[in-house]
């Protein structure tokens, strides 16, 4: 049999999961797809997906691909998997891909939308997939932060204290904030993303969203790039990752 | 002290709730609200909901009402009763009622929300509030068979076997069928429903939407008032009290 690759749109509800990568005695995303593959095909194979999700963090659209030796046509994995895949987790798309496909090397960018509960009650309907901040944000301000951070910069100041990536500079080309009632958006879409970027460029906003944090200080922390002056790493469940750009 | 009479707003994510109604052992929200008093007041009190919702049923603004005697402000209470409920679980808000307000016998009419997921894939992140139809549905023909059912009708064939009341005409002031992308919503108003009622019309709908039911089987089965001709009972989890019309 000649050898295949498969490509792979993945939603998944991060709730349940210790992430995407395979972990020994950890349900991991990679790691349910893997025990898919072998159920429908009998062969131990790698799923490679786009990027690593932390624990609790969500995808509408993460990428994957898998080589493998099969006859099995597309669609036929794409039923085949999602049965022996649990309610938290679907493939949406399987395709046949260029043999030398690789879902991490091959994308361009990644699209992710953080969601706020900025009201001062909690929503027990949005706890899974919001970080509820009881302080009023002010909207204008988190606007003017994300245009100062739009843009390439040398992100380290915005990176887990454990990120062992040596060059730090990234380029965001959109980091937009929309209000709906309480519902507060941050979406963000960049070339590639430091570990834990997101989740620390939202926290930051936050922190300009509730006065402690002034435009100065932002511009300043994109200059010094320390960690320290950064806001809080936001939350993962309240991040999803939208879609991988290729 | 003086008897003072409360008036609860409450929302829930009804997934690990038993329903609204106390009952021994199992987890409810009227449970837990009077757990909640007890541990605010020391007093053993009774919360007397709008309506009772089955299990799995959410609530984006269940109503209630309360009898006790306190001096404790309207607001702290709306503090207090949040810090001894659950995440998935909180009280909107409190006032100050007239002493004989009963949140049953005062609810003039209620809306209910009931969400599809019409797709041939399932969509993990909205597997506890949507039910999940692959086949697709003809939204017009659902439309055509909301319209059959809106007004003053005898909703007999509308109900759960075991439904008790005497009276089973109901008026049904509104119900609408709204679609975006694979998201299909039903909202009803109506004065007064029956025991799954709502529950029972969503799945004639769909019934109707599948092509398994003509808009004239529908007229017949209100006509007839036979329960074995309506569609089935669609699951509770799609289901949502939105609000209590007073």
């Amino acid at each position: 049999m000649a050898a295949r690759t498969l490509r792979l749109l993945i939603e998944y509800d991060g709730t349940d999961f210790a992430g995407w990568q395979r972990q020994i005695g950890q349900r991991t995303v990679q790691g349910c797809l893997e025990e898919a593959f072998v159920a429908m095909t009998g062969q131990s194979l790698h799923v490679q997906g786009a990027g690593r999700t932390d624990a609790g963090v969500h995808a509408d659209g993460q990428a994957a691909s898998v080589r493998l030796e099969s006859r099995i046509p597309s669609d036929a994995f794409l039923r085949g998997l999602n049965t022996h895949l649990a309610p938290d987790v679907a493939v949406l798309e399987v395709s046949d891909a260029a043999p030398d496909f690789d879902a991490r090397r091959a994308a361009r960018g990644k699209i992710y939308r953080y969601r706020l509960w900025n009201h001062a009650l909690r929503a027990p309907q949005r706890r899974r997939d919001t970080w509820h901040v009881r302080a009023p944000l002010d909207l204008h301000a988190m606007r003017a932060a994300a245009a100062t951070l739009v843009g390439e910069h040398d992100f380290r100041a915005f990176r887990a204290s454990d990120c062992e990536r040596r060059t730090t500079v990234r380029l965001i080309q959109r980091l937009e904030v929309e209000r709906q009632g309480a519902l507060l958006t941050c979406e963000v879409e960049g070339t590639a993303f430091l570990k834990n970027m997101v989740r620390i460029l939202v926290g930051t906003l936050v922190a300009v969203g509730r006065g402690e944090m002034s435009l100065a200080a932002v511009a300043d922390l994109l200059a010094s790039g320390d960690r320290t002056r950064a806001g809080v790493t936001a939350p993962a469940h309240g991040l999803t990752l939208v879609r991988v750009v290729y």
